[in-house]
Protein backbone atom coordinates (compact mmCIF):
# COMPACT_ATOMS: atom_id res chain seq x y z
CA UNK A 1 0.00 0.00 0.00
CA UNK A 2 3.01 2.03 0.88
CA UNK A 3 4.26 1.71 -2.58
CA UNK A 4 0.87 2.41 -4.20
CA UNK A 5 0.56 5.36 -2.68
CA UNK A 6 4.20 6.67 -3.18
CA UNK A 7 3.61 5.66 -7.00
CA UNK A 8 0.78 7.27 -7.26
CA UNK A 9 2.29 10.56 -5.73
CA UNK A 10 5.10 10.51 -8.14
CA UNK A 11 2.72 10.19 -10.66
CA UNK A 12 1.31 13.27 -9.76
CA UNK A 13 4.36 14.99 -9.71
CA UNK A 14 5.70 13.93 -13.28
CA UNK A 15 1.88 15.40 -14.15
CA UNK A 16 1.97 18.28 -12.93
CA UNK A 17 5.75 19.22 -14.47
CA UNK A 18 4.41 17.99 -17.69
CA UNK A 19 1.85 20.56 -17.23
CA UNK A 20 4.48 23.53 -16.20
CA UNK A 21 6.58 22.23 -19.14
CA UNK A 22 3.67 22.86 -21.38
CA UNK A 23 2.20 26.22 -19.66
CA UNK A 24 6.01 27.55 -19.72
CA UNK A 25 5.53 26.42 -23.96
CA UNK A 26 2.56 28.15 -24.62
CA UNK A 27 3.94 31.28 -22.81
CA UNK A 28 6.65 31.02 -24.73
CA UNK A 29 4.39 30.94 -28.02
CA UNK A 30 2.54 33.49 -27.20
CA UNK A 31 5.16 35.90 -26.51
CA UNK A 32 6.70 34.45 -29.84
CA UNK A 33 3.31 35.37 -31.48
CA UNK A 34 3.14 38.77 -29.95
CA UNK A 35 6.73 40.03 -30.59
CA UNK A 36 5.61 38.81 -34.16
CA UNK A 37 2.21 40.81 -33.87
CA UNK A 38 3.94 43.77 -33.08
CA UNK A 39 6.38 43.51 -35.56
CA UNK A 40 3.42 43.39 -38.49
CA UNK A 41 1.84 46.20 -36.64
CA UNK A 42 4.96 48.55 -36.41
CA UNK A 43 5.59 48.05 -40.10
CA UNK A 44 1.66 48.93 -40.51
CA UNK A 45 2.31 52.37 -38.52
CA UNK A 46 5.68 53.07 -40.90
CA UNK A 47 3.71 52.08 -44.19
CA UNK A 48 0.76 54.12 -43.02
CA UNK A 49 2.90 57.58 -42.53
CA UNK A 50 4.35 57.15 -45.61
CA UNK A 51 1.16 56.50 -47.94
CA UNK A 52 0.32 59.67 -45.77
CA UNK A 53 2.70 61.68 -47.02
CA UNK A 54 2.64 60.73 -50.37
CA UNK A 55 -0.85 61.40 -50.67
CA UNK A 56 -0.46 64.78 -49.05
CA UNK A 57 2.50 65.42 -51.53
CA UNK A 58 0.08 64.46 -54.50
CA UNK A 59 -2.96 66.58 -53.12
CA UNK A 60 -0.72 69.85 -53.06
CA UNK A 61 1.41 69.56 -56.56
CA UNK A 62 -2.19 68.99 -57.82
CA UNK A 63 -4.03 71.66 -56.05
CA UNK A 64 -1.28 74.00 -57.14
CA UNK A 65 -0.81 73.48 -60.48
CA UNK A 66 -1.62 76.57 -62.61
CA UNK A 67 0.36 77.97 -65.29
CA UNK A 68 0.30 81.59 -67.12
CA UNK A 69 1.45 81.74 -70.28
CA UNK A 70 3.57 84.95 -70.69
CA UNK A 71 1.63 86.06 -74.13
CA UNK A 72 -1.80 86.79 -74.86
CA UNK A 73 -4.25 88.33 -77.02
CA UNK A 74 -6.26 91.72 -76.90
CA UNK A 75 -9.33 89.34 -75.40
CA UNK A 76 -8.19 86.68 -73.30
CA UNK A 77 -5.00 85.66 -71.48
CA UNK A 78 -4.07 81.95 -71.69
CA UNK A 79 -3.86 80.45 -68.69
CA UNK A 80 -4.15 76.45 -67.01
CA UNK A 81 -5.43 75.32 -63.55
CA UNK A 82 -6.33 72.12 -61.95
CA UNK A 83 -9.69 73.24 -61.68
CA UNK A 84 -10.23 73.85 -65.44
CA UNK A 85 -10.15 70.11 -65.67
CA UNK A 86 -12.99 68.40 -63.85
CA UNK A 87 -11.12 65.07 -63.14
CA UNK A 88 -8.44 66.94 -61.44
CA UNK A 89 -10.64 68.78 -59.23
CA UNK A 90 -12.25 64.91 -58.01
CA UNK A 91 -7.94 64.10 -57.89
CA UNK A 92 -7.76 66.97 -55.14
CA UNK A 93 -11.13 65.89 -53.34
CA UNK A 94 -10.64 62.32 -53.37
CA UNK A 95 -6.87 62.29 -52.17
CA UNK A 96 -7.77 65.07 -49.81
CA UNK A 97 -10.03 62.33 -48.17
CA UNK A 98 -7.48 59.13 -48.35
CA UNK A 99 -5.12 61.74 -47.22
CA UNK A 100 -6.76 62.04 -44.13
CA UNK A 101 -8.62 59.19 -43.60
CA UNK A 102 -4.79 57.53 -43.39
CA UNK A 103 -3.57 60.79 -40.52
CA UNK A 104 -7.03 59.69 -38.82
CA UNK A 105 -5.85 55.90 -39.17
CA UNK A 106 -2.37 56.42 -37.26
CA UNK A 107 -4.08 56.11 -33.27
CA UNK A 108 -5.73 52.52 -34.60
CA UNK A 109 -2.34 51.52 -35.86
CA UNK A 110 -0.59 52.73 -32.67
CA UNK A 111 -3.45 51.00 -30.80
CA UNK A 112 -2.31 48.01 -32.31
CA UNK A 113 1.02 48.46 -31.55
CA UNK A 114 0.70 48.99 -27.73
CA UNK A 115 -2.11 45.90 -27.43
CA UNK A 116 -0.99 43.39 -30.53
CA UNK A 117 -3.67 40.42 -29.69
CA UNK A 118 -6.69 43.14 -30.31
CA UNK A 119 -8.59 41.89 -33.00
CA UNK A 120 -11.13 45.36 -33.42
CA UNK A 121 -8.74 48.11 -34.53
CA UNK A 122 -7.17 45.61 -36.83
CA UNK A 123 -10.26 44.51 -38.67
CA UNK A 124 -11.56 48.20 -38.52
CA UNK A 125 -8.15 49.02 -40.43
CA UNK A 126 -8.37 46.25 -42.73
CA UNK A 127 -12.19 47.06 -44.07
CA UNK A 128 -11.38 50.86 -44.18
CA UNK A 129 -7.95 50.64 -46.02
CA UNK A 130 -9.81 48.30 -48.38
CA UNK A 131 -12.33 51.09 -49.15
CA UNK A 132 -9.64 53.66 -49.17
CA UNK A 133 -7.36 51.39 -51.69
CA UNK A 134 -10.75 52.21 -54.42
CA UNK A 135 -11.17 55.64 -53.98
CA UNK A 136 -7.12 56.71 -54.27
CA UNK A 137 -6.68 54.10 -57.26
CA UNK A 138 -10.10 55.60 -58.56
CA UNK A 139 -8.77 59.19 -58.47
CA UNK A 140 -4.81 58.10 -59.89
CA UNK A 141 -6.56 55.90 -63.17
CA UNK A 142 -8.83 58.68 -63.55
CA UNK A 143 -6.44 61.56 -63.83
CA UNK A 144 -3.82 59.61 -65.29
CA UNK A 145 -6.23 59.24 -68.41
CA UNK A 146 -6.55 63.01 -68.82
CA UNK A 147 -2.99 63.66 -68.31
CA UNK A 148 -2.63 61.15 -71.15
CA UNK A 149 -4.29 62.60 -73.20
CA UNK A 150 -3.31 66.06 -72.31
CA UNK A 151 0.23 64.82 -73.12
CA UNK A 152 -0.51 63.08 -76.32
CA UNK A 153 -3.93 64.12 -77.75
CA UNK A 154 -6.29 61.90 -79.65
CA UNK A 155 -6.36 62.60 -83.39
CA UNK A 156 -9.56 60.18 -83.62
CA UNK A 157 -11.43 62.49 -81.58
CA UNK A 158 -9.85 65.56 -82.39
CA UNK A 159 -8.71 65.88 -79.39
CA UNK A 160 -5.28 68.20 -78.96
CA UNK A 161 -2.47 67.50 -76.69
CA UNK A 162 -2.55 70.98 -74.83
CA UNK A 163 1.12 69.92 -73.29
CA UNK A 164 2.42 71.55 -76.45
CA UNK A 165 1.88 75.38 -74.73
CA UNK A 166 1.52 74.14 -70.75
CA UNK A 167 4.72 72.44 -69.83
CA UNK A 168 5.42 73.68 -66.41
CA UNK A 169 1.49 72.51 -65.77
CA UNK A 170 1.51 69.33 -67.08
CA UNK A 171 4.82 68.71 -65.41
CA UNK A 172 2.90 69.76 -62.30
CA UNK A 173 -0.24 67.08 -62.69
CA UNK A 174 1.71 64.33 -63.85
CA UNK A 175 3.76 64.68 -60.96
CA UNK A 176 0.73 64.65 -58.82
CA UNK A 177 -0.60 61.46 -60.60
CA UNK A 178 2.90 59.80 -60.19
CA UNK A 179 3.06 60.56 -55.89
CA UNK A 180 -0.87 59.10 -56.35
CA UNK A 181 0.44 55.85 -57.44
CA UNK A 182 2.91 55.06 -55.15
CA UNK A 183 -0.20 55.72 -52.67
CA UNK A 184 -1.99 53.22 -54.50
CA UNK A 185 1.20 50.61 -54.29
CA UNK A 186 1.40 51.58 -50.45
CA UNK A 187 -2.41 51.25 -49.69
CA UNK A 188 -2.51 47.54 -51.41
CA UNK A 189 0.62 46.56 -49.59
CA UNK A 190 -0.88 47.48 -46.30
CA UNK A 191 -3.81 45.82 -46.91
CA UNK A 192 -2.13 42.32 -47.99
CA UNK A 193 0.03 43.15 -44.37
CA UNK A 194 -3.28 43.42 -42.48
CA UNK A 195 -4.89 40.42 -44.10
CA UNK A 196 -1.83 38.07 -43.68
CA UNK A 197 -1.71 39.54 -39.82
CA UNK A 198 -5.89 38.61 -39.25
CA UNK A 199 -4.61 35.43 -40.33
CA UNK A 200 -2.44 34.47 -37.17
CA UNK A 201 -5.08 35.12 -34.42
CA UNK B 1 -9.51 2.90 2.73
CA UNK B 2 -12.45 1.34 0.89
CA UNK B 3 -14.41 5.12 1.04
CA UNK B 4 -12.04 6.58 -0.10
CA UNK B 5 -11.37 4.47 -2.67
CA UNK B 6 -15.11 4.30 -3.58
CA UNK B 7 -15.07 8.74 -3.50
CA UNK B 8 -11.84 8.54 -5.75
CA UNK B 9 -13.73 6.37 -8.42
CA UNK B 10 -16.85 9.22 -8.15
CA UNK B 11 -14.46 11.60 -8.77
CA UNK B 12 -12.86 9.93 -12.04
CA UNK B 13 -16.33 9.32 -12.95
CA UNK B 14 -17.56 12.56 -12.89
CA UNK B 15 -14.27 13.81 -14.20
CA UNK B 16 -14.92 12.19 -17.53
CA UNK B 17 -19.00 12.63 -17.61
CA UNK B 18 -17.92 16.86 -17.28
CA UNK B 19 -14.95 15.80 -20.09
CA UNK B 20 -17.81 13.82 -22.16
CA UNK B 21 -20.13 17.04 -22.13
CA UNK B 22 -17.44 19.33 -22.98
CA UNK B 23 -15.81 17.56 -26.17
CA UNK B 24 -19.80 17.32 -27.34
CA UNK B 25 -19.90 21.05 -26.50
CA UNK B 26 -17.09 21.89 -28.32
CA UNK B 27 -18.21 19.42 -31.19
CA UNK B 28 -20.98 21.37 -31.32
CA UNK B 29 -19.66 24.78 -31.59
CA UNK B 30 -17.19 23.46 -34.15
CA UNK B 31 -20.10 22.14 -36.22
CA UNK B 32 -21.71 25.66 -36.03
CA UNK B 33 -18.62 27.14 -37.13
CA UNK B 34 -18.31 24.86 -39.97
CA UNK B 35 -21.55 25.80 -40.98
CA UNK B 36 -21.24 29.52 -40.77
CA UNK B 37 -17.97 29.43 -42.94
CA UNK B 38 -19.73 26.98 -45.24
CA UNK B 39 -22.52 29.62 -45.79
CA UNK B 40 -20.06 32.17 -46.25
CA UNK B 41 -18.44 30.37 -48.67
CA UNK B 42 -21.42 29.60 -50.73
CA UNK B 43 -22.13 33.59 -50.74
CA UNK B 44 -18.49 34.15 -51.84
CA UNK B 45 -19.03 31.81 -54.91
CA UNK B 46 -22.44 33.37 -55.63
CA UNK B 47 -20.94 37.06 -55.43
CA UNK B 48 -17.61 35.68 -57.59
CA UNK B 49 -20.10 34.33 -60.96
CA UNK B 50 -21.93 37.56 -60.75
CA UNK B 51 -18.89 39.59 -60.71
CA UNK B 52 -17.85 37.11 -63.79
CA UNK B 53 -20.86 37.55 -65.05
CA UNK B 54 -20.94 41.55 -65.35
CA UNK B 55 -17.03 41.81 -65.83
CA UNK B 56 -17.58 39.95 -69.09
CA UNK B 57 -20.67 41.75 -70.03
CA UNK B 58 -18.56 44.81 -69.83
CA UNK B 59 -15.59 43.42 -71.76
CA UNK B 60 -17.67 42.75 -75.08
CA UNK B 61 -19.99 45.61 -74.60
CA UNK B 62 -16.60 47.96 -74.55
CA UNK B 63 -14.65 45.79 -77.12
CA UNK B 64 -18.01 45.49 -79.76
CA UNK B 65 -18.73 49.46 -79.50
CA UNK B 66 -18.40 50.87 -82.55
CA UNK B 67 -19.99 53.48 -84.65
CA UNK B 68 -19.91 54.91 -88.34
CA UNK B 69 -21.73 57.52 -89.44
CA UNK B 70 -24.60 57.36 -92.52
CA UNK B 71 -22.61 60.87 -94.00
CA UNK B 72 -19.46 60.92 -95.41
CA UNK B 73 -17.00 63.43 -97.21
CA UNK B 74 -15.16 62.77 -100.45
CA UNK B 75 -12.24 62.07 -98.70
CA UNK B 76 -13.26 60.04 -95.66
CA UNK B 77 -16.06 58.22 -93.47
CA UNK B 78 -16.74 59.44 -90.33
CA UNK B 79 -16.46 56.16 -87.64
CA UNK B 80 -15.71 55.57 -84.21
CA UNK B 81 -14.32 52.47 -82.26
CA UNK B 82 -13.04 51.48 -79.21
CA UNK B 83 -9.82 51.48 -80.11
CA UNK B 84 -9.49 54.91 -80.97
CA UNK B 85 -9.39 55.60 -77.56
CA UNK B 86 -6.23 54.19 -76.20
CA UNK B 87 -8.12 53.99 -72.45
CA UNK B 88 -10.78 51.78 -73.57
CA UNK B 89 -8.28 49.41 -75.08
CA UNK B 90 -7.02 49.42 -71.60
CA UNK B 91 -10.18 48.79 -70.73
CA UNK B 92 -10.85 45.90 -72.46
CA UNK B 93 -7.39 44.18 -71.71
CA UNK B 94 -7.61 45.02 -67.92
CA UNK B 95 -11.37 43.48 -67.91
CA UNK B 96 -10.65 40.55 -69.77
CA UNK B 97 -7.85 39.77 -67.13
CA UNK B 98 -10.21 40.75 -64.35
CA UNK B 99 -13.06 37.97 -65.68
CA UNK B 100 -10.17 35.46 -66.49
CA UNK B 101 -9.43 35.42 -63.07
CA UNK B 102 -12.71 35.65 -61.67
CA UNK B 103 -13.10 32.50 -63.75
CA UNK B 104 -10.04 30.56 -62.65
CA UNK B 105 -10.85 31.70 -59.09
CA UNK B 106 -14.39 29.66 -58.86
CA UNK B 107 -12.43 26.12 -58.36
CA UNK B 108 -10.94 27.52 -55.34
CA UNK B 109 -14.02 28.76 -53.91
CA UNK B 110 -15.78 25.54 -54.38
CA UNK B 111 -12.14 24.01 -52.06
CA UNK B 112 -13.87 26.92 -49.89
CA UNK B 113 -17.26 25.09 -49.65
CA UNK B 114 -16.19 21.75 -49.60
CA UNK B 115 -13.51 22.02 -47.01
CA UNK B 116 -14.67 25.28 -44.84
CA UNK B 117 -11.65 24.83 -42.49
CA UNK B 118 -8.92 25.21 -45.20
CA UNK B 119 -6.93 28.45 -44.83
CA UNK B 120 -4.63 28.04 -47.67
CA UNK B 121 -7.22 29.12 -50.65
CA UNK B 122 -8.77 31.28 -48.64
CA UNK B 123 -5.65 33.67 -48.14
CA UNK B 124 -4.55 33.23 -52.03
CA UNK B 125 -8.31 34.49 -53.07
CA UNK B 126 -8.10 37.44 -50.57
CA UNK B 127 -4.68 38.41 -51.73
CA UNK B 128 -5.48 38.35 -55.54
CA UNK B 129 -8.68 39.67 -55.02
CA UNK B 130 -8.02 42.67 -53.64
CA UNK B 131 -4.96 42.66 -56.59
CA UNK B 132 -8.03 42.22 -59.08
CA UNK B 133 -9.85 44.85 -57.76
CA UNK B 134 -7.59 47.60 -57.99
CA UNK B 135 -7.18 46.50 -61.81
CA UNK B 136 -11.19 46.88 -62.44
CA UNK B 137 -11.09 49.87 -60.42
CA UNK B 138 -8.48 51.54 -62.47
CA UNK B 139 -9.62 50.26 -65.82
CA UNK B 140 -13.36 51.84 -64.93
CA UNK B 141 -11.87 54.85 -63.32
CA UNK B 142 -10.12 55.88 -66.14
CA UNK B 143 -12.59 55.08 -68.89
CA UNK B 144 -15.13 56.97 -66.76
CA UNK B 145 -12.55 59.94 -66.96
CA UNK B 146 -12.65 59.95 -70.59
CA UNK B 147 -16.49 59.17 -71.28
CA UNK B 148 -17.32 61.91 -69.24
CA UNK B 149 -15.22 64.02 -70.88
CA UNK B 150 -16.70 62.50 -74.29
CA UNK B 151 -19.97 63.38 -73.37
CA UNK B 152 -19.33 67.01 -72.05
CA UNK B 153 -16.03 68.03 -73.86
CA UNK B 154 -13.73 70.65 -71.89
CA UNK B 155 -14.29 73.57 -73.01
CA UNK B 156 -10.75 75.26 -71.10
CA UNK B 157 -8.63 72.84 -73.24
CA UNK B 158 -10.80 73.19 -76.37
CA UNK B 159 -11.85 69.11 -76.67
CA UNK B 160 -15.01 68.82 -78.05
CA UNK B 161 -17.66 66.40 -76.77
CA UNK B 162 -17.77 63.65 -79.53
CA UNK B 163 -21.18 62.24 -78.46
CA UNK B 164 -23.12 64.79 -80.14
CA UNK B 165 -22.33 63.13 -83.34
CA UNK B 166 -21.73 59.44 -82.24
CA UNK B 167 -24.74 58.77 -79.91
CA UNK B 168 -24.78 55.26 -80.42
CA UNK B 169 -21.03 54.54 -79.43
CA UNK B 170 -21.21 56.62 -76.29
CA UNK B 171 -24.14 54.84 -74.82
CA UNK B 172 -22.14 51.40 -75.44
CA UNK B 173 -18.96 52.77 -73.78
CA UNK B 174 -21.10 54.59 -71.11
CA UNK B 175 -22.76 51.17 -70.78
CA UNK B 176 -19.46 49.36 -70.21
CA UNK B 177 -18.27 51.92 -67.72
CA UNK B 178 -21.22 51.27 -65.66
CA UNK B 179 -21.20 47.22 -65.79
CA UNK B 180 -17.47 47.61 -64.58
CA UNK B 181 -18.25 49.57 -61.92
CA UNK B 182 -20.47 46.75 -61.21
CA UNK B 183 -18.25 44.49 -61.00
CA UNK B 184 -16.03 46.81 -58.59
CA UNK B 185 -18.45 46.96 -56.11
CA UNK B 186 -19.03 43.16 -56.32
CA UNK B 187 -15.24 42.83 -55.47
CA UNK B 188 -15.32 44.70 -52.82
CA UNK B 189 -18.10 42.94 -50.99
CA UNK B 190 -16.23 40.19 -51.99
CA UNK B 191 -12.97 40.89 -50.00
CA UNK B 192 -14.93 42.68 -47.25
CA UNK B 193 -16.71 39.11 -46.78
CA UNK B 194 -12.99 36.84 -47.08
CA UNK B 195 -11.38 39.37 -44.55
CA UNK B 196 -14.33 38.50 -42.26
CA UNK B 197 -14.26 34.87 -42.90
CA UNK B 198 -11.09 34.95 -42.42
CA UNK B 199 -10.81 36.59 -39.21
CA UNK B 200 -13.17 33.50 -37.64
CA UNK B 201 -10.13 30.81 -38.20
Amino acid sequence: MEKSEASAIDIAESGRERKGKAALLGAAKNARAARHKRGVAIFDLILRISAAAAALAATITMGTAEETLPFFTQFFQFQASYDDLPTSTFFVIAMSIVTGYLVLSVPFSIVCIARPGARGPRLLLILCDTLTVTLATSAAASSAAIVYLAHNGNSSANWLAICQQFTDFCQRISGAVVASFITVALLIFLVLLSALALRKH
